[in-house]
């Protein structure tokens, strides 16, 4: 039987992915030198097919990296001295703050419980702050934090930087990069891609961070510093050999999305999130985890299984439909649900209708 | 025209690599969760296959990351408190070399002109260094360090450790583990995969420094210390959401080349090494760089072009063979040319009847 996967990453793949990754071995994409001119138009296709997917202003720069992981190491190890402050509400956004503690830094944070949101007109950002971190959409948990809430934040310290994860709300999540220094993403969640990339999209005044944290003598990372990441994509390549397959498919995508129009897309993410919220708020036994509306992610939908979340993944799973665990330790009495892009409608309804 | 890629990497793909693609298409290894007992099973057997293959003791590690490039900069993050030694003739054992210098540590080398392997009867290693860099084969200026002389150098120095990168000679290169405490290869050159993995190989003793480098207050990294890498890997997972589908395919590659043999591999190499060097040694105008037989590399071999490579490159080119230019400042005068396993005896022959 085929198989649907609503889980939150990695996901379905968004349609034609197969059919272009047979394409791109037909053509030498896995065999083509990662120095020369044709991978060059790859990588230069992608960035601008993602940058205009965005509408990620064009002197922002698009960085590959392997991960999102990989992303906050390598934002705090090149644009912290001291101190992040980190809004922490779930997995993700802790391994943000955690990163941040191996890399010997001195982190501070905000702790919202599970499930809830940040009352921000209570929080006190310290003075000595220099890099506000926010987990915009928290997979963990299934919440989002609203943008505005991020703008205003950001007008209000305009002198600090605002990292943002949108690993799993891109494309969907409508960004205004003037207000937003740094963002970063993973392939296989809203672009419905294989796993082991990533992109930062990051302003030159980041950059700038790192050289002179550089010039301070701090230890900034090797051949993914942001002064090394820089030199490499300005001329369409990447510090390292990189996952060139990825990369290319990443393009291909962007390009799809572009045709289909972000604007539906995020319209059809709208409707699919208000089929299951509806359909979980009006159900006698699985309720959605996040009470507060203002709170609840369109993307990934975190449901409470009072009887054990085995029961409802092996039924689902028996229609030929795959969702994600609990996270951690709520493995056994939740079940997570995404609402990517590569989801559609009709898909939605039909799971909706085994449940 | 179907191409072959002598290139030293990205190049040919390994035969049945495509049709192992479109069955992880099928059986959906891009979709599953990375945290299930699916992919546990999947990393779990890649690393079996690979220590088989490889003959790696039972009680070493292996690590998966993103890039060789990454590997260098974990292992001198993780392994050196101060001060690394290398051996250095040529780009990428430089590099190496950069990559300690960007983090901080201390390190110091001993240089080789391009081309020319080392008097290793004349290098003094200081006495402090913790950790002794060897580029076993030198894919910028086809050169190989002899195993032996490694072993040689281990054994004099057994309180210092060796970590050897081996990314263009492996699976070829015979390994003694017992004697080097880490190596490193990354897919896209002897195992003939798309590029965008990497993987460490680790002996127990090196987890412990960097376990003690930690406890010092070092900074060891995040998600990929060797402590977070162990954790995960004891799980069948990595920290991050990896390349899912290159760790599946490395995996069905090295059962490939145990089922063919590595001895077999092993000979054909040398054998299509043999048509090569006898090839170029005699022509009139292309000649081998590295003069010294015991310093030719057996898998990346670099020619001299007098007249310029540019023409060489296109008329290979043109009758289907690609090869690469020379590295860096010798691009223009040097080609470079690949014999891995996917490399068929048939081809060499092909490719030198055009030359």
């Amino acid at each position: 039987m085929k198989k649907t996967f609503f889980t939150v990453g990695p996901s379905e793949l968004f349609p034609n992915v197969s059919s272009y990754i047979r394409e791109a071995l037909e053509n030498n994409i896995c065999s083509i030198n990662h120095r020369g001119r044709e991978f060059a138009q790859i990588v230069e296709h992608t960035v601008s097919s993602l940058k205009k997917l965005l509408n990620v202003p064009e002197d922002f720069y698009v960085f590959f990296i392997s991960s999102a992981t990989e992303a906050m190491e390598r934002i705090i190890e090149n644009c912290v001295e001291k101190r992040s402050f980190h809004f922490v509400n779930g997995a993700f956004s802790g391994k943000f703050f955690s990163i941040a503690q191996q890399l010997k830094k001195a982190p501070e944070k905000t702790e919202a419980p599970f499930g809830y949101g940040f009352d921000l007109s209570k929080i006190q950002i310290p003075q000595n702050s220099e890099l506000l971190c926010f987990t915009q959409n928290e997979t963990s948990a299934g919440t989002a934090i609203d943008m505005e809430d991020i703008y205003r934040i950001k007008r209000a310290n305009s002198e600090k930087f605002i990292a943002m994860d949108i690993v799993s709300s891109a494309p969907y999540i409508d960004v205004d990069y003037s207000l937003v220094d740094c963002s970063f993403l993973s392939v296989q969640k809203g672009f419905g891609l294989p796993a082991g990339l990533g992109a930062l999209i990051v302003n030159d005044k980041m950059v700038k961070k790192s050289l002179l944290l550089n010039d301070k003598g701090l230890n900034i990372g090797s051949y993914h510093s942001f002064p090394s990441l820089l030199s490499s994509i300005n001329k369409g390549q990447t510090p390292e050999t990189p996952n060139a397959l990825t990369v290319h498919l990443l393009g291909r995508v962007c390009d799809d999305m572009i045709s289909i129009g972000l604007e539906k897309i995020r319209n059809d993410t709208e409707q699919k999130a208000k089929l299951f919220y509806d359909f979980f708020d009006s159900h006698s036994e699985l309720k959605p985890l996040v009470q507060n509306n203002d709170w609840r992610s369109k993307t990934t939908l975190v449901i409470k299984t009072p009887n054990g979340s085995k029961q409802i993944i092996d039924k689902l799973l028996e229609n030929g439909f795959a969702v994600s665990s609990g996270y951690g330790e709520f493995k056994d009495i939740h079940i997570r649900i995404a609402n990517f892009p590569a989801h559609k409608v009709e898909d939605v309804e039909r799971m909706l209708r085994m449940l």
